[in-house]
């Protein structure tokens, strides 16, 4: 116990923004070191949907994300660690993060009962009944050999009053000494999650807490779940400023480019969220003038790429006319072509933001973005 | 129209085997020149399904099939001309051979009427009325820009009676006189294609007038829709054997791994079929052993990969395991390395054939082709 508290953090810092929180490093793990602020793309079920790991590493990808839950279900964490590990499985050799299957068990509402020993739910796959503890996750998480691991959590739905939310926050608190004390000496890292809903008192207590334990990062958990925009940044804002400025600071499953912008401009670190994949396949294309709905009519005799103003491999041989077209005809290309686009514009952003920090420039970064928005094509 | 019939064959013939009728050359095209005998991957919508062009050119694809019939309805030629031709519409720059229209007429059946004048027909996207006469297929083809166009033809289902067969193939011959004559100096190759059904002198016939008109290459038509496999291949053998051995072969959309061999042991060029695509989406692999089911529970736990003489990405990446799972799980990638998987083995067989043909040992090839596929994994 006392050796993982006081291990290193894999945190280094390399520049600090004298305008606002934003700041940039990178994390080192098993599988190299990634830079921040970064996205990671979401491969839910051991691939990021409808592209390939070389897609991956092409457009920037420099860590991804695999989910617990899904792999536990489908095919199996053992099945995954007989055949090597997940990252051999799926072909990729970059860093990976595991959530804990805390969200997903969460977002299956009257399928899962809660207890102090963990977490029993049935499967969205066949309706089996299963049970993942604290350790459970652990143990599926060191069977699959991600770099970074997550702590089960207890997600809090957004509005929650105080009494359930403070239950909910201990809970994942007394859950979180729990991982801690079930992790292995396998050279992954495990961030710890704090909750605590929109109460700034209990996302208080909750960092206390998980700093008595000690994890190689933290995560903000419990954000992006209804609430308003502003109740969000102001929590993340609040909580962010909290942790321990030598860790990495994981803001889970944020968000649109806007949420990324002024998430970094508050201190975060890291970001997932499956909108750029998820949105590509729903023909909607992020742009640095805004979204482009590519089944919209009035592209269907538009030559011009995507974005005028992105090098990704989609807008730099194909047209707007021919990505409707191919989307109306639905064909798998399009959403290949649609997910490179839309993970070249994240993993870009992030980029960008981090040379404006580099450059000790992020207001001027943060200003410049919004207004290229408001511009017209 | 004598310009026309003068004009010297686009086909260069390099080896011909001393034991059969199977021959190498090549076919000169205003986009380069590719390899016979040839596999034609087939891009019905200005895309072939699942991958990219720079997948097509790293498998070994030299020519790739598009479909005039579903691209006169959507997107429409005339927007594909604006935009530049079909090559630029979908980022090919290698030679591209479309087809006329005439088969998936045919098999709209009850919602096709033939006339002399042409084909009426109902579209299967909206049920508008259309319709398509043999200077329509042509003109839609040079809006396209294809390399290689084809006439209209009138397809004749299996079994036919002779009179109606007779009937259907000399219209097959007015509509091809009109296709040629309709024909601009675009410097596009026209194919006419030989019907008759399973009546070898009605396929005579065609060919003889055919052969009056005179055309860049020569298809045979009409196979491949249901009859017996022997049927087949002696109706390849007769008409193959009547057309002149300077022009290119083109047996249209045939077929198996075992119909390629057997028609390029009678002296066939050109083949495509939609079989590797559309049965890789189903999740069936073919291998130099045969056929993989990769949903089979069997391959849950394998970590071979598909094939284990294949070079192509996937096998050099991927498990049978994972494969399994990608397939399950209803991954988009799962399409895209099956479809990359089969497409490279039946290039692959065509580069063997074309081997096996420069080596004068194209029986020895048959011969272990067939026996591969009996031994025991």
């Amino acid at each position: 116990m006392s050796d993982k508290q006081n291990r290193p953090s894999p945190f280094k810092l390399h520049t600090r923004s004298t305008e606002c929180a934003a700041r940039c490093g990178e994390v080192q793990t098993m599988h190299g070191t990634f830079r921040t602020p970064i996205f990671m793309p979401v491969g839910t079920q051991a691939t990021v949907k409808a592209v390939t790991p070389e897609n991956l590493v092409e457009l920037g990808a420099e860590i991804i994300l695999a989910n617990t839950y899904h792999l536990y279900l489908r095919p199996g964490h053992e099945l995954i660690r007989e055949l090597g590990g997940l990252h051999h499985f799926m072909n990729w050799d970059r860093p990976i993060l595991t959530d804990s299957g805390g969200f997903q068990i969460f977002s299956l509402r009257e399928l899962a009962k809660i207890t102090e020993e963990g977490a029993a739910f049935k499967s969205h796959l066949d309706g089996s009944l299963l049970f993942l503890s604290p350790e459970d996750a652990v143990e599926v998480q060191e069977a699959l050999g991600s770099d970074i691991m997550m702590c089960l959590d207890t997600c809090i739905p957004y509005p929650a009053d105080r009494t359930e939310t403070l239950a909910a926050t201990e809970l994942t608190s007394r859950w979180a000494k729990r991982s801690r004390a079930a992790q292995h000496e396998t050279g992954q890292l495990l961030f710890g999650i704090v909750q605590g809903s929109m109460y700034p008192d209990l996302r208080s207590l909750a960092v206390d807490q998980l700093l008595e334990i000690g994890f190689d990062g933290y995560a903000l958990g419990g954000l992006s779940v209804g609430e308003p925009h502003e109740l969000m940044m102001d929590i993340t804002e609040h909580t962010a400023k909290l942790l321990p400025q030598d860790y990495p600071i994981y803001l889970m499953g944020v968000g649109t480019p806007e949420n990324l912008v002024e998430s970094v401009y508050r201190g975060v670190d890291m970001f997932d969220c499956v909108m750029p994949t998820r949105n590509a396949r729903n023909g909607m294309l992020f742009t640095s003038r805004g979204r482009v709905v590519i089944k919209n009519s009035q592209y269907s005799t538009d030559p011009r790429p995507p974005d005028e103003n992105c090098g990704c491999y989609t807008c730099r041989n194909y047209s707007r006319a021919y990505l409707r077209h191919l989307y109306m005809s639905r064909e798998i290309l399009a959403y290949h072509l649609n997910t490179i686009h839309n993970l070249y514009y994240f993993v870009g952003l992030m980029r960008s933001m981090r040379q404006a920090i580099e450059n000790d420039s992020f207001l001027q970064f943060k200003k410049d973005f919004y207004e290229m928005r408001q511009e017209p094509e």
